[in-house]
């Protein structure tokens, strides 16, 4: 890190193409599991959001909860239960979900913001209607497990004329009112869409999508669609990897013109991915 | 219920008057207790918020929490524990608050709003460091209970300017990002003062302030700002009406035109007070 | 009429969902005749539009005039004379006609909407140029008597923008700026198109369109395109009926989702059929 | 008048300052009497309006009525009878003046302004409740002459938002929605007050203020307020100019900049006043 | 030029068709060569300009320079050298263009508008990248010699939304920052189509387009755009003339309802093509 | 300079506080001399203008000549002539320098903003009447030397509301719209004032003021009003010096927070006085 003033000013000098290329635009950053657990990390991508208000680009933040409702579910002595990946919720553990993800995380995550020197109002899919579910149906039912219909963006464009930085949690709204569990990533695929953002940033836990599962070096750094469909029809990815790719190919498709996978764990991703010519994670492509 | 059409429009017709004199005016309701925990009590009150929306009065909703704080904390297997009628807060305590209300009780009312037609956004505290707060300092220490320091209602509007019903916790947020848990009353008169509304409404489980508090019957109509006064310092009236009278007395003083404790069990007891010449529960004015 | 304000509050919840599908919503109603000069039934009308615009819906009053012309007329010494329903109108009956449709009936409704506590700006269809009209031609010469050729609706609109109920005379402007005498039912039914209105309400003397014309009991509630067609085609209904049908024809086939034949002695009739689900008169839809 | 292109460039070079001077500004014509009855100088008055508003001025005309309200009593079969300058307006009498003023005179000068190529909108006193009048209450009862009380300017700053030449005939409404026949001299004086005018105009049948009011060459070009008020104490004016000079204190006093009585049979009268520095009439500077 | 005020009114009204048949529409005007040096001259162009602007219309001035140029060149000691009509020019000659264009001309005419009472700021195509040109490629290296690739309206819309009369200077911008002189009549000509002119105006030091080049009085008053192809094929038309029936083919071909070429020495000639019905000079139409 | 991203990433995240700091406000930043004639130089300044404007920071240019004035008056075989610091300008003087700086020096200025990625409009003080001027007075006639009396900052907001950076030449308009050479310096103050802007930086050629002005080791890091006051008026400071402590009083005795004199060779010196805690020239407060 520089102390020579002349070589900061240098720094910011080198970002300018950047930030020419992205203001005004919207980007979708999904983020969740440990790398938003950890006090330090989340702080700093938090700052890298204020950053980009700060310069022109309109960050909105999808977030998922996982640690947090496994530890709650514990103190309510409710024993976690998983099926494919996918979380078997009850009834109970549907009001547990919620309450930690509204109530407890995305605060936080408005709360940090703040305190970065931003301005955030958090919402769930519930607020004005947002994310409208249906029941995910399968051969095993898994309870109040939903999928997205229907996105309803007024709510969040309020926030951003008001020049909020919204911050979106992964709760979604049945026609009866009922609250469903939906995937974080999902719902950051079919916001950014709704939207029409210009990139999907996915915050994860490993380097990006590897070409071999088992070898971290292995990392791709580009994806096509293509390429892209191809890796899930043949397994090549792990079951924590489907979601996100999926996603990424439901923006990509949709108009959106990045997606990215990114190692939430490496301190201000977001803004190394953005403002540098470094390219790091999987870029998914059209 | 009259099913003689002429008969409806004539009732119509009577609340004319009504609504033309609080057209395009804000009213603030507080709810909360027993009566919004009884799910057929809690949708005619949303009605009653959607109606006065459609008919060009602005409500906002606040509300806390109470039976389903203690519920949760059951289950998390801790017993509440209370000092002259304030919750002592510990942080898990306050974690447990917070998610109750923020992620479960806000968000069931903003659900509810949305199954009698009307359109509403969540907020805590938090977003848009709408509710600034400081701890409750005296003899004993209650933890994270604090006092409203600052309102700032700019994240109110933003969802007003946007044709949403504002439903708000009863959270605050410190200096330092942590969370408070505040006497939701008492967020009612100071948001009812920060938004210069025309009206504030505490719906409770009582018929109001009673002159005898052993006297259901002894319920008195009209309080001016003096003789609430003298009732709290005379101590005649109980600790649940304290806050209460202390919230109407800050609306007041703050240039709020009237402040209603009515009982929120009397179905529509909003309308009846807003659109007919009903008195019911207990008036303050200036 | 309900004195119980339990049961009062109540029509108002049940009045609701009316008033969510037609808010924001244009209403095109057109008054004459002889429930127009009654002065308690003209309140009442006056109530009923006050009551629709005070909860969101856009009313625009078009009126005739009828006895008090003829009464304005024997005043001057003159008979008036028709030929086939059709008013006979030389230049001194049209300045007869034009003085008492827009210098008394309308200014009279104006006051009465502000005494209910309306807002009301009265316009004939020369303001703003918006009735444009030519001659009817026909083998009796009527003199000024008139058909509208264009609608200009941005005077109309102005009106609206500033929050008042338009309230428009049948008095219509020539090439060369002369004044023409056009039907009011006519001119309703040009308005709503322009506009493009919700709803068309035309107020008469009868209960609705007769399948028998003698027999006040044959009330028919709905009539599609066709039949009304074929009512006409088959000279099924009376002179009077005729041109109301042609309106409600050319408003449907316009765009305008219904139009109503309603009985304007009925007291309130307009919110009768705007916000309870009892059909009155008859109801003409595509 | 000037056939050589070049010259009639040349006069409207001429004009340019005054145009500077007064574009953004209003100016409240008072039109009436003798001068309105003659149909090429209505057209040339007309046409003086619509010049005004095409180079950036907004003209608000004001009219009374006059030889058509006597007209228009004899054909009713009833005779004018007048009190000290006033008519009294009996309740019949009362109907056929605002029929005569708001029906007829009122809408010629709107369908004029279109044929001149301008935009009209005809208002009375009773649209939008604009003008506010009690009863003149004297030794005699004069019936309804009024006296204005209240000016709610709303209405015509509707009309010029949209781009309307606002016409206003002189009928106001009491408390109770009566008519009340008022001077249209002090109805413009009252209007240009409540609209901030630039300047008032009222167009009359003679040269100006006569210091001698039997000799027509001694017109006084400029009056102080001083002065004015000194020659209506001291009697010298006639009757007919009594309420012209009142009109004009009235609107110098309330911060009109310069009120003017001119000669509405002379041609173009108000384009020579405003567009040249050729001074008629008479003006009434503060 | 008349001195009796009457008359001077009557022209004003003679212009009022024009001036209807011109608000809101834009013109552009080409003014160049000895009519702009001349001192008299140019006032009374600008006089026009200022007119033109008070009574609605929006006037965008185009200029080249020309004499001023070589007079500058001379004091630099430099020859003016032209081939084929198009001055020749290096690097050093196009600094010294930009310079006097963009230094001397311009400011000259934004002083002469508000010396005339108008409001006036000057630009080059330089500004907001306005005037975007690529260098001339021909036999014969001719330096920064430049024709238009694309024209950013952004620049000249933000003076007209803020009420100025935009002046700009033939200079335009390469893909490198480099300068280019550009033929005046050309810029106004892509300058009209790109703002959607209702009229192009090109002032010249001649009476208009000639059928015999040597002889003044066989003026053409209208062409249409075949015949004026043709005459540039049959190269019937002079040098000068050539850019100037080019940049009005270019006009009217791109949607500017007319183009008109006229003697700029002749006093007012735009007030008298826009507001007579005097027929001067060539106009060119579609 | 880093090429570690992450140490990038770093830098960005440090001028996080500087930028919510100055976002929304002016800065006024004066540039000329030396430091303006090298081309690296200026794109390096340019850069930091564009950089500013990315974050929503408005920076306002203000420049004068020197060099380049000198080289075209040699090339017009003219002598520059100073008495007391200040330049004779006779009338042709005068033209040379208006060419100069409006018609060169300007408009390079504007290539080099969108050159860096930015937007920029070229002004003079001539353009919608900017800088009004009046002709130096003293024992020596100076010419056509001003100071400014008038500053109309509409002409400047204009281009800020369009987005545009301004770039103005010191060059103002008198009374009869002849021009006049004014003291960039002082240009930059008044119009620091004008806008309320946040902070005025001269950029000049050496490190900022110095407490022995032959001892280049002895800066002046801060300096109050009232010992700036008190080294002008000991002499303490050299001429060149002088008019830019003037300007900095002016400029912070008329609300300007704070101006800073900086040495324009020092690459990046806007970014660092902005974005850094590093103290560098000389900063003038109040």
């Amino acid at each position: 890190m520089p102390h020579d003033p002349g070589a900061q000013a240098e720094v910011l000098i080198q970002a300018m193409p950047y930030i020419r290329r992205y203001r005004g635009k919207t980007v979708v950053i999904k983020y969740g599991g440990a790398a938003m657990v950890d006090e330090s990390m989340r702080a700093g991508v938090m700052q890298d959001l204020v950053l980009l208000h700060y310069v022109g680009i309109q960050p909105i933040l999808v977030h998922g909860g996982g640690p947090e409702i496994n530890e709650a579910m514990g103190k309510f002595g409710k024993v976690p239960q998983f099926i494919q990946g996918l979380r078997v919720t009850d009834a109970e553990t549907m009001e547990i979900v919620e309450m930690v993800l509204t109530g407890k995380t995305n605060k936080a995550l408005v709360s940090e913001i703040h305190r970065q020197g931003g301005q955030a109002v958090g919402l769930s899919g519930k607020d004005g209607n947002m994310l409208v579910a249906r029941k995910v149906e399968g051969e095993v039912d898994l309870g109040f497990v939903g999928e997205i219909v229907k996105v309803n963006p007024h709510v969040i464009n309020a926030q951003i004329a008001a020049e909020y930085i919204p911050v979106i949690s992964s709760v979604a709204v049945g026609d009866n009112g009922e609250s469903y569990n939906v995937n974080a990533d999902h719902v950051a695929g079919a916001i950014a869409v709704a939207l029409k953002a210009e990139k999907l940033i996915l915050l994860t836990d490993v380097p990006g999508v590897l070409s071999n599962k088992d070898d971290p070096q292995s990392l791709i750094s580009v994806l096509t669609i293509a390429e892209a469909k191809k890796m899930i029809q043949n397994k090549k990815v792990d079951k924590g990897m489907t979601p996100k790719l999926d996603a990424c190919l439901t923006a990509v498709n949709g108009g959106v013109d990045r997606a990215h996978i990114l190692d939430g764990r490496m301190p201000h991703a977001i803004l190394i991915e953005v403002f540098t010519d470094c390219g790091i994670g999987t870029m998914i492509r059209g």
